[in-house]
């Protein structure tokens, strides 16, 4: 049972002209780019910062229905090329990358929304549509999909399931996978399975949509989704808390809900690095701009009262642990300055040195402060600076790695891969995982065996080999050579 | 890829001496029930109602500790014979019943509480430990795990996990499945996994735990759960409200949560049946005996105050919803007497007649009123009755169906095939689905592809086969014959 069927070693069909004028058949000449560079290179990499996971695909096509993707996956599977969806292009692990060349599927015009069904508290959506406009739809009735991805306005809820995307409401609405009820799924032998329904509670069977779930396209290709939606929150209330330092913030959070009761729906953490880095990109001299560290907290809910009351108890339990000062965001702009330093991070940082790499590691949540000693560790080990924020909520931190100025490409390329592996390994010390909602991809699968048992691999490649048997679907990407 | 390597006509070893020998060895002779039916009949059936599914064991162990499990693992794949892992045995579709003989690993003894971590607010125990210890140990740290099967008091959390059983506050907290962070598993070839840990998100490879559970102990043998828990709520209220009938009592549910922001913890639904069936049986005449049907709200919370007001919202919405009267359980003594039809409903029926089988469909929640408009013309058609209760709150109803006094035990198994084809021919085409959370076992095995597709049925099966190639796990469960 655990032998893959496939490896790294696996040989691919290039693309030859009888295949090219098949696909040009299948999707139409005008919806497939081939042979021309400059417009086969966007979908050549994601939004990865620091490169280094860049492929050319041999083709593009842009299907509009379900039916002619059920026929490039099977010309696929028949003529033996990799296939590899691609939704918003705004992944951070290179999941979307062709990295062994042949087709790009891009999901871009399947983009209708199919179905709301607020008795049902359902929407049915094609998985090229964008969430944010999947959010502007919904509100005219009252119903939000509340997973927000810092990518919200580019990404698409194809991309959101096959990566089981999180971003900064989790820690109170949890992730993407708990939303999804039903998939219609191409598997890689062409086969259309459809799984779940507008049903809440299903026991009919295994229970397959969370294995397709975070799958990243390697196990099937996604062509419609029924969500769950919720009611639309009416009321909000954000509120900055400052901290003299990182220890201090991080050991207020685990407390809060237990203690109080109140979930927030986010609760993200910032380090000084982070708050620094960004308020000089930004050119604000914001007057926190040299405190420890800072935890941003959003409550939403029904009840204007309920949620001021929320705030104030929330407020007197950050002073009661450790905050120095508070700034509260009451109204829309007020709001917007508190985010303001959080939004342009990653920004910030691109703009800051061409060396670094944003991590994702997911830990028990009250082992955050042991983490982030460790980060110091690494850092001061490697001499890089490592800057951390993340969803202190639900214990899923993004450190970023920092090249100092004076490093060359070579030596980054050189020391990288040792710095992630010193940071996967005490994340495992800990009891944490490499990635908690930006996927496993190309970046990190040659490091997955570190907090991944050996066993437990040999299953996935197990069902891997069950499913896609000739290995066409997102070659080489989550699961390590053998 | 699609097919099975193992059916119905799998051959199986009987226990010989020497296996039985090397039974006794592993756990202890003292620890194995072999040769005495008078011991090994409680292990021949779960607790459907009417009977029909009962098969003795040939052996029933009960091991102290994971490596004993393994060993027994790893001799029934080496030597072929059938095992079937036991919880509580309050299951409700014969998924524990060894249906091919065999050997009955009875989990009672691994029913240790392994940790308690309030900091990363999870708690990680074996297998056998009975879900209200369970709860009453976290209740001294706030905690709780919030799923609350019927069974509540008798059923062990592997049960819980095996069947992702749901319960009675599904629709503010979800099943089972939401609150597994971790498992330790022996795969049927003996091998263990680790899969998850104490992690609130997690995408670091294929998400193998909701494939595991509810697999009713066909894929592996649990022998560690890792929860994840919430606080225990401190404020409750309850509310009954009767309706003329059915459809408007279920037609104001949907729309409570969407129009209001409630959600209660529980949205109970009895029709006129259940409530003078078990009215009767309680010798209470209650003052809503005659009533067409009746709702029954839980509210709970951290803040009396909060939980007042909407106790107070919800009673002017159903009252604006058509409800004729309200009863209010403020005390625990109120409470109980709100609960105690719906508690009582099914010894009541069981009482009432030897004929009868408890379904469990889960169906979009707005297509119940059409659902219960079928129910009637099925019961008409057929000259049976049926009962119908459940959890309106997320559309998984328990239609009970009961045969007429006159009916002999041959006609009633001759007809409920034709009854319950009809129940799922039509529960399939409104959209939903055979089981919400009692699972397929035996019981509905031979009629899940009524309302699952064949290419979701063949990509089961070869999981299972991928998993299990000898199939000597709890064989001829969920997944018909070829």
């Amino acid at each position: 049972m655990m032998n893959s069927t496939h490896t790294n070693s696996t040989r691919y069909t290039s693309l030859t002209p009888d295949i090219r004028r098949q696909l040009a058949a299948i999707v139409g000449p005008d919806s497939l780019i081939v042979d021309q560079p400059e417009l086969l290179e966007p979908y050549s990499h994601d939004e990865i910062s620091g490169g280094g996971h860049t492929h050319l695909p041999e083709a593009v096509a842009f299907p509009r229905d379900e039916a002619a993707i059920r026929q490039l996956v099977e010309l696929a599977n028949r003529e033996r090329f990799p296939v590899t969806v691609r939704g918003g292009g705004t992944g951070l692990a290179g999941g979307a990358v062709p990295v062994r060349g042949g087709l790009v599927i891009a999901m871009e015009r399947l983009n209708r929304i199919l179905d709301i069904d607020p008795d049902n508290f359902t929407v049915t959506v094609q998985p090229g549509v964008i969430v944010k406009e999947l959010n502007d739809r919904l509100a005219e009735t009252g119903l939000t999909f509340p997973c927000f991805p810092i990518s919200y306005e580019r990404c698409s809820i194809g991309g959101n399931v096959a990566t089981n995307a999180g971003g900064g409401k989790a820690v109170k609405y949890g992730v993407t996978g708990r939303y999804v009820l039903g998939l219609r799924v191409v598997l890689p032998t062409g086969e259309l399975v459809e799984l779940g329904g507008k049903l809440q509670k299903n026991v009919t069977g295994y229970n397959l949509l969370p294995l397709l779930i975070g799958s990243e396209g390697t196990l099937g290709v996604i062509t419609e989704i029924t969500l769950r939606t919720v009611p639309l929150p009416t009321e909000r209330q954000d509120l900055l808390a400052l901290f003299p330092d990182t220890r201090s913030a991080i050991a207020a959070v685990p407390s809060l809900i237990a203690r109080t009761g109140i979930v927030p729906a986010s609760i993200e953490y910032l380090d000084r690095l982070s708050i620094q880095v960004t308020s000089r990109f930004l050119h604000d001299d914001l007057d926190y701009h040299d405190c420890g560290a800072a935890l941003i907290f959003s409550l939403d809910g029904f009840s204007a009262e309920r949620v001021a009351q929320d705030a104030e108890r929330l407020r007197a339990f950050v002073l009661a642990h450790g905050a120095i000062a508070i700034e509260e965001g009451q109204t829309p702009e007020r709001r917007e300055r508190l985010w303001r330093v959080r939004r342009n991070l990653a920004k910030a940082f691109r703009s800051f040195s061409d060396f670094q790499t944003c991590e994702d590691i997911s830990l028990p949540p009250a082992r955050l402060p042991d983490m982030l000693e460790e980060l110091q560790h690494i850092a001061d080990e490697f001499g890089v600076q490592i800057a951390s924020f993340g969803h202190a909520g639900d214990g899923n931190l993004h450190p970023r790695v920092v090249a100092p100025p004076d490093w060359t490409a070579a030596r980054w390329r050189r020391e990288l891969p040792l710095i992630l592996a010193a940071i996967y390994r005490r994340t495992a010390a800990l009891g944490g995982q490499l990635s908690g909602e930006h996927g496993i991809g190309e970046k990190r699968r040659d490091f997955i065996g570190l907090t991944v048992p050996a066993p437990a691999l040999a299953l996935m490649r197990a069902i891997k080999a069950t499913l896609d048997p000739n290995g066409i679907l997102n070659p080489d990407k989550i699961l390590p050579a053998d």
